[in-house]
């Protein structure tokens, strides 16, 4: 079964013109969701698809799936599909989700130009709005399909400009009639970039995702009072900043406490506000966005507890309100071993040297683990960089973990 | 020498209505340099400088100086002159400058109803631009008049719209051809609302400035890197806000100490920002705003020294760059010795009970004190509050403060 990279690479090269950046550094793309870059790439990949005699469905959201009923299988079972995405962050990589797309159908070529027979039906997917770049609403489409989220739900999201996913998906005639239900695959499959540095760091060409970690999001508010800034002495304070800071470095302590037993855990405040922000105002009030993650979930929720015990110590000692709300709280999701087996198997069979890690990055797979036996694979990241321009996987990493892949999805539809 | 307390309640409450706003509570007003609302006030004024019989000058900037020559004094003498502003900020008060320039005023109608008779001729001033609202230059027309400043660079600075103090100043015809040169000025007193509590806690009604407080302003940045929130191990980190907050915890713990032997001395991070301020991304960049005063110029140093050796301290340890940049020095400013005996003297003679204090806020007579002998008086402000609606005086304090003004002009013009 032979991947042949020029042609995996020509689709690749192809799809990083749709949306285009000039970029001093690197090749990037900004694709998002009903954009005319986003139309011009999906029609790009229904016509691959149909190059490749995959029968094309897109559903509601504009989840696009190229089935493959290859000669001889039972055209009534369970599928195995395999996919990923072909959005982007706003001024993202050319690899982050469209490799996973055309390693998948590279992979359904490989399979039809060799001598496999798979036992079922295999399906090529790509899921619609997985950055959340647009709608604010990662792995959108993947929600949809697994019943997360309902489809009325979804179309009507709206984007910063008011605009409905609905509105946006009819702009470029991707509103389909099809249904897409993940449940009822057999199997999952995903191909992504690493977005790490683990595999240069281990010498391996491919990842295979253990699990991928969950994540907590909380808003955490630190209420004190706004006073003039000179005339206010130290003692008559209650500074919300000063008194946020404490809370940020405990958070940090504690992340770091529980990284010592699992790598995966971390706690983060990456987004945050001062109010009223004036240079001669004492903060009146401050609020930071946080990120919390981790492979284990009582570790994720020892986390928050640590959280909310910084939070009432501080409004003891400083005289400020305090509130943490977990808004969001994302389970991890363990790959199913029948996935991690026959991915091993696939490395293994094709001599590629690979190695078990976690992702802690989230991707559509997760939604999947939640349906069906779902598997994740990683190519390798150059610095580990992506959202970015400089993005980068090696040519020849991205066929050899395609084949890896395609040999994974062999198996799984062998039986 | 009496107040007329109706007529000087009647002169605030008449400029109050220039720029009034709707308020729940209390009474507010926006008054920004060159607005109708400006246009208006100032209007006003130069009608009741005229009923008082007063020769008004306009200067290129705008500042308004109304000059009253008692009869028998010597025109030619070096004048003494009091007053304060008429612009605020946005959804300011009605008493923060106008109980200034109003109690001059009402100080020169005391003076003349009674039997006093100045040595010198007694200037009613108001400044231009005192809150910097607009141009974002505080004590802007103080600053023209002391010299600090050239006029040319302050009529070419430009507002949010792009549009110049000259121009704001001709829409309203108040770029005047006159002079005013505060160095030619034997004596300067300036009336303000307190914005803080300590007249109140002390009972007192008057309260005689000795120091007004020096303002030193750093910009800190904090630079570590930016890196995926999920994918990176804590101990690979170089977290820009972690950082920052260590930062500001040591500015709090230095100003606390510096505190115990002056209550002056504060220091606060009051505006800041996050780049890129993203949920899932480790923080890159973290800038603060800090404000840094006291009365005392070595201690002020101190507390930037303690914060450079903060940023080396964080440097090492956190493996992130920073900077600090004090971009704006203004030093403490002592009042004259013969302005505080006459504010002293003044208060005794009506028998008002004021103490003695120091200002945390700026005011034009920090300018004046640099070129002439300069006081400062403070009216009571309930409940501390300045610069919303909710700031207030009550009229009997804005009369006796005014008394007492106007007695300390009337000893120092007498000689």
């Amino acid at each position: 079964m032979d991947i042949d990279a020029a042609r995996l690479r020509d689709d690749v090269e192809t799809n990083a013109t749709f949306g285009a950046v000039d970029a001093e550094d690197g090749r990037g793309r900004t694709v998002l969701t009903g954009s005319a870059a986003d139309r011009r790439a999906r029609e790009y990949l229904l016509g691959r698809l149909e190059d490749a005699g995959l029968d094309v469905r897109v559903d509601a959201v504009g989840n696009v799936v190229g089935r493959w009923t290859p000669p001889g299988c039972d055209p009534e079972a369970a599928p195995v599909a395999f996919g990923s995405h072909l959005d982007s962050v706003p001024r993202g990589g050319i690899f982050d989700g469209p490799l996973g797309v055309y390693g998948a159908l590279e992979g359904v070529r490989a399979m039809q130009g060799s001598d496999v027979s798979p036992a079922r039906p295999v399906d090529v997917v790509c899921f619609t709005e997985e950055e959340g770049a647009r709608f604010g609403v990662g792995t959108l489409g993947s929600s949809v399909a697994t019943g997360h989220r309902g489809t009325a739900d979804a179309l009507a999201l709206e984007d910063d400009d008011g605009v409905t996913l609905r509105e946006r998906l009819e702009g470029i005639g991707f509103d389909g009639d099809d249904e897409v239900d993940a449940s009822e695959w057999d199997a999952w499959m995903e191909l992504h970039i690493e977005q790490g540095t683990r595999l240069t760091a281990a010498g391996a060409s491919v990842g295979v995702v253990e699990s991928i970690t969950g994540i907590t999001n909380c808003e955490v508010t630190v209420r004190g009072e706004a006073d003039h800034a000179g005339s206010t002495p130290m003692y008559e304070r209650a500074d919300a900043l000063t008194a946020a800071s404490e809370f940020v470095l405990d958070l940090e302590r504690a992340a770091e406490e529980l990284a010592t037993t699992s790598e995966a855990a971390v706690g983060t405040a990456g987004k945050g506000s001062i109010a009223p922000n004036a240079r001669n105002i004492v903060p009146e009030r401050v609020q930071y966005q946080l990120d919390i993650r981790d492979v284990d979930r009582g570790k994720m929720d020892r986390l928050v507890e640590r959280c909310r015990t910084s939070l009432a110590r501080i409004e003891r000692t400083r005289g400020v309100g305090t509130s943490l709300t977990r808004y969001r709280d994302s389970p991890p999701s363990r790959m199913a071993e029948r996935c991690l087996t026959a991915a091993d198997d696939a490395a293994t069979a094709r001599g590629v040297e690979s190695i078990r890690l976690y992702s802690a990055a989230m991707h559509d797979t997760a939604n999947l683990a939640d349906v069906t036996d779902a598997g994740l694979l990683f190519a390798p990241s150059v610095d580990g960089v992506s959202h970015s321009p400089r993005e980068w996987t090696d040519w020849d990493d991205c066929a050899t973990a395609s084949g890896v892949l395609a040999e994974a999805v062999r198996a799984l539809a062998s039986t």
